[in-house]
């Protein structure tokens, strides 16, 4: 049936429909000005926004990949710090003549996600906007020490949990052909970009591993492994990388050279891939590599700013104000 | 100088400008995926969004009132939990051709809020969208058991701490007559629409009472005591109001009679006051006034639903999504 919004309280029992309304260790729950939680370990907080014509388009995003991703990025975050997803709050800005049908979808892909997680929705806010606006905070319990950035020495191995490159393919693609021929035609990049799988898991075994004594510095990839590896490493330090094809999806690879540009490159600048990006001891890196699934070694820290890849500069990914600039 | 954002690395330098970026009990703050923070005590958490054209007008609201307006609804919602502000999380959407100084002074006005209440912003999201976009969660510390909706007894107390229609009296005169003309006319009004205050201190003693035994209910106003006094008080509950125009502000009855319209209705109806809206036994309420500055008696609790004022029955506030109802 296709009807719209009909008032904020139809919203809120529809919210109930695909979220549990108890949450462990939570005296107060939706439904009131606050929640209330008790926690014996520190708590993780991180927040992102997810906008409609800024980081998605309700020609290639169904509701439910809409409300999925929105959370996923928010749980990436707490991945690369370590912390088990406990609870978020969740603000919508939605479009008054937004059919019924498309919320319902967009709950649905953000609830499965969510009990997946044991993650509680706790709250949050609802009002009516001009295009969709989702906004999250989320919460995550820390039974060890938070990784963090900025804890990389020279000679450090930098690594990667996740291969790079492929949101990148299928966000192109679905700007340049739509929806079924992305799908269809590359099928991995586009379920990378719709759907991309928070490392929640890994990031929790790299936290134990550095409670164990091994200096980690982590994050997630969400501007492109260009940017953000400076971010990783600070202002002093910087990076050797070493890649060859054959390290990238094939759909990458393959992209790229449809393009006419280095797939090394294109890999590197590309955001939103959500994987982990991290610094640990050279002599380490094999024993995170039997830890932790799907991890492997990129390059080297080196003393001097700047990263390299096969000897070659690299440049930046992305920046929301990026047009601004006259440089 | 008129420029616009060059780069989220000096909206982030901005950021540190105005908040300092060190709070009690965090281990991790800005500039990291998650800020990391341990409580002994239960933590309440809520989220408001602030929406340009929604929410607020660049017409009327300086960036500075934008910034303070944003921050104060959010500590309302810990006043009515009686929780003690500690920190936030800030996302923000600008217009990529935003200048700097309106965000500057928005930070501005946000920051002496924050200082005011020891409040640590403790990390966010910032990124490009045609509107601005205004999206916080805040967390504070429950010394007591959260004040809570729904624990209201039919022959309770009704009560407010501060007076309702000023912020909707400002909201009608910004829309009819712009800002200068408002904020002469009706200085009140202006001020309490653009800078509410929120009262925090009232909901600590609150929740400190209601730890000595006695049954409070609260929540803040932010939809207009028509629909938020049903909302407190459950479905089972109505209330009976006592209201005269010598209990409201003389700009909203002055105001209210220059429209043709009702003065109380027209305060009942009011949203955004950020007042604070309570029950409690009728024999606690002389101490409670005692307590609280600015408390008073609002009328009383019945056993069946519906509120009326002075005898005659009030209708519904304010609903983001009302417009499409063909009810």
């Amino acid at each position: 049936m296709r009807m719209a919004l009909t008032s904020e309280s139809s919203l809120l029992a529809l919210i109930d429909q695909y979220f549990p309304n108890t949450g462990k260790n939570f005296s107060l729950a939706r439904g009131d000005d606050c929640s209330a939680h008790e926690s014996r370990l520190p708590i993780a907080t991180s927040a992102d926004l997810f906008l409609e014509d800024t980081h998605f388009r309700r020609s290639y995003f169904t509701a439910s990949d809409t409300g999925y991703k929105a959370l996923a990025v928010n749980l990436s975050d707490l991945a690369a710090c370590g912390a088990r997803p406990v609870s978020f709050v969740l603000s919508l800005g939605l479009p008054p003549d937004l059919e019924e049908s498309w919320i319902e979808e967009f709950f649905s892909g953000m609830g499965e996600l969510a009990r997946t997680h044991e993650l509680f929705l706790s709250g949050g806010d609802i009002c009516a906007s001009e295009k969709i606006i989702v906004a999250i905070t989320i919460m995550g319990e820390l039974a060890n020490m938070p990784l963090r950035r900025g804890v990389a020495s020279p000679g450090d191995s930098v690594f990667l949990v996740g291969k790079p490159g492929l949101a990148r393919t299928g966000l192109v693609e679905f700007e340049r052909s739509g929806r079924q021929r992305c799908l269809s035609d590359w099928p991995h990049a586009a379920n990378a970009h719709l759907r991309p799988v928070p490392l929640v898991e890994a990031g929790l075994r790299l936290a134990e591993a550095a409670a164990s004594g091994i200096s980690i510095g982590l994050m997630d990839v969400s501007d492109g492994i260009a940017r953000d590896l400076p971010r990783l490493l600070g202002p002093e330090s910087g990076a050797d990388l070493t890649l060859r094809e054959q390290d990238l999806p094939a759909e990458v690879v393959a992209y790229a050279k449809k393009l006419g540009l280095s797939p090394l490159l294109f890999a590197l600048e590309g955001g939103e891939d959500y994987i982990l990006l991290g610094t640990c001891p050279a002599h380490e890196l094999c024993s995170l590599k039997r830890l932790v699934p799907g991890l492997w070694k990129l390059g080297s820290v080196r003393a001097t700013s700047g990263i390299t890849c096969n000897g070659q500069i690299v440049g930046r990914g992305f920046d929301h104000f990026e047009r601004n600039r006259q440089d």
